[in-house]
């Protein structure tokens, strides 16, 4: 099991973790922003390899720079990669981590809500490769994680409604009261005091499920609700060229993944509602869809990573909030009726 | 644990083990050469992704073609690979197929003598990067490993001495009788059916060790015996631009390593002259080197991958045959004064 420990003091974490974990180096992975804005208020004394920010940098280009700089600054299979930074940064310095000299040991510092509550916990590494998210990767956890809400006074009001659609989406995996207890807070407002707390109960959901099935042969595919329509949002997005934030696709996602539940599953009713509402209130937005759009958007659920054969599409359904159902398939009529709904849930 | 069949009949047991794993698609990962002159006698129905024969394709600028050969053949987590040739093949197609949607199941079919006792089993994948051998990669064992002798009638002298340099070893870390078996066999006038069961015993050495560490924290440390003087021999040649093949290295780095067992451990010394006249009766050869060659040695061996720390040399030294000890380090007075009796040895 990962260690996740839950601070406001991010150095002295880190520094009693390195201590005990009597490396022979230790290299901080990070981007360039991080590097200038977080870093020197955590005056750690590693150096820092430092990649270009953003999913772009995500590649097999971005790579042979770590482990170029792990190299020369004499890493060995006992040195310890720190990663600190957003989900870009996490995925790939654990990748890097993980197949240098067959995998070092890593710390993973996620600095923004959306790495914290999604990509820094669970041993889901990765790159894009041809156009395709974390097409390439390993499972590979990292030893131990630190989980900070101090870092998020900051933050764009995109990057905390993006990480808090991930958090919702743990809430409807948990429980009905953890559940509504998000539905209760302000993210947009939000106290970072009382972030800290509801985030680990967050961080734990996902904890206790990726530890029962690491490597996402079962349960742990209830972590994708929301994200095969989401990820179809997101893509179409892209063809547009008008990208849309991760978090806010999985936002709608979830919303679309509701409306098939309630037509397969007997959903509720009144939770699409209040759950669209959290959406509006706190300016989600919605995606720029028709239903021109539709067989584009089927066609693009057909080819997620996530089905195992193409020739059907695979979610993560719910019978209510805290009843997640795995392994579920919907009809193309039960989708496209369910875009329409979704539409007007979202008008 | 690893399935390994040792069979006379490879397309009959490849076939089989395909129709148990049920995959979505299956994909060959081989070289130019093998898909020349070894596919068309297997006849096997699965489209072939090639690349150049070598170790020096064996880095990062191959891989992208084997994913992208996959990403077009419609590969999903359910896809199998089946990586057949030798080292160079075994190493990446297994690293590739590791990290391909972090991970689809693999078979390997070593094509050599080589491959078949050493890379193909195990789990150890990667790639060189920088000019470090293997620096990157991956623990990921192979799902199944066919072995076969039936390929190895054609294989080039020089590559049947290398992968016999691999069973000594494992017969010296085995038992006396094992190696005693190995010493009394003519690898260069070799009988392929009697070969077949000394390298399934050889190759079941290799697996007890494996599925009892397979990440190297303790007694899989001993399957480096030969190597930490062996490869310094071969990054020296190298470095002298006249390589020499990694098997020759490692048979001579055993002797290396056996002198100095003999000088820290007892090691007998009737062994030493036993284990030299094998070399020098079947054409092994001798490195070509000189005192004036001892601290470029020395460095080597302090800078390989299997030090923990680069001050000491981590060595896996043998009491008598049958018995090693592993985490083993000599000082460097020990290593020249071997390195001296070494080539008296040989001379």
């Amino acid at each position: 099991m990962q260690k996740i420990l839950f601070t406001n003091d991010i150095s002295a974490a880190v520094t009693s973790l390195v201590a005990d974990m009597c490396p022979s180096t230790v290299h901080i992975v990070t981007d360039r922003n991080v590097n200038e804005k977080v870093l020197p208020s955590l005056s750690l004394p590693y150096p820092a390899i430092v990649t270009e920010p953003g999913d772009v940098s995500k590649n097999l280009d971005t790579l042979p720079g770590i482990w170029s700089g792990l190299i020369a600054g004499g890493a060995t299979r006992r040195s310890v990669v720190i990663n600190i930074g957003g989900g870009v940064v996490t995925d790939m310095g654990g990748f890097a981590a993980a197949t240098f000299k067959r995998g070092v040991r890593f710390i993973n510092v996620p600095t923004t809500l959306l790495s914290a509550v999604d990509a820094a916990v669970g041993g889901k590494t990765g790159i894009n490769f041809c156009g395709l998210k974390n097409e390439i990767g390993a499972f590979a956890p990292a030893d131990a994680v630190v989980v900070s809400t101090v870092l998020f006074s900051t933050l764009p009001k995109e990057e905390l409604l993006s990480g808090y659609a991930e958090m919702l989406k743990h809430g409807l995996l948990s429980s009905e009261k953890e559940y509504r207890e998000l539905l209760g807070f302000d993210i947009l407002n939000a106290d970072l005091d009382r972030l800290l707390p509801l985030l680990e109960k967050s961080v734990m959901v996902k904890e206790r499920i990726v530890t029962e099935d690491p490597r996402e042969k079962g349960i742990r595919r209830a972590l994708n609700l929301g994200h095969t329509v989401g990820h179809a949002f997101e893509s179409l997005a892209m063809e547009h060229s008008s990208p849309v934030p991760h978090g806010y696709a999985v936002a709608w996602g979830i919303l679309a993944e509701m409306v098939i539940s309630h037509m397969s599953e007997r959903f509720p009713s009144d939770e699409l509602y209040r759950y669209a509402s959290y959406l509006k209130e706190h300016g989600y937005g919605s995606p720029d869809i028709s239903c021109g759009d539709y067989p584009r958007l089927l066609e693009l659920m057909r080819h997620d990573k996530k089905n195992d054969t193409s020739d059907h599409i695979n979610f993560t359904l719910l019978s209510s909030p805290g009843k997640p159902l795995i392994d579920r398939s919907a009809t193309e009529q039960v989708i496209t009726e369910s875009l329409d709904i979704f539409r007007d849930l979202m008008g």
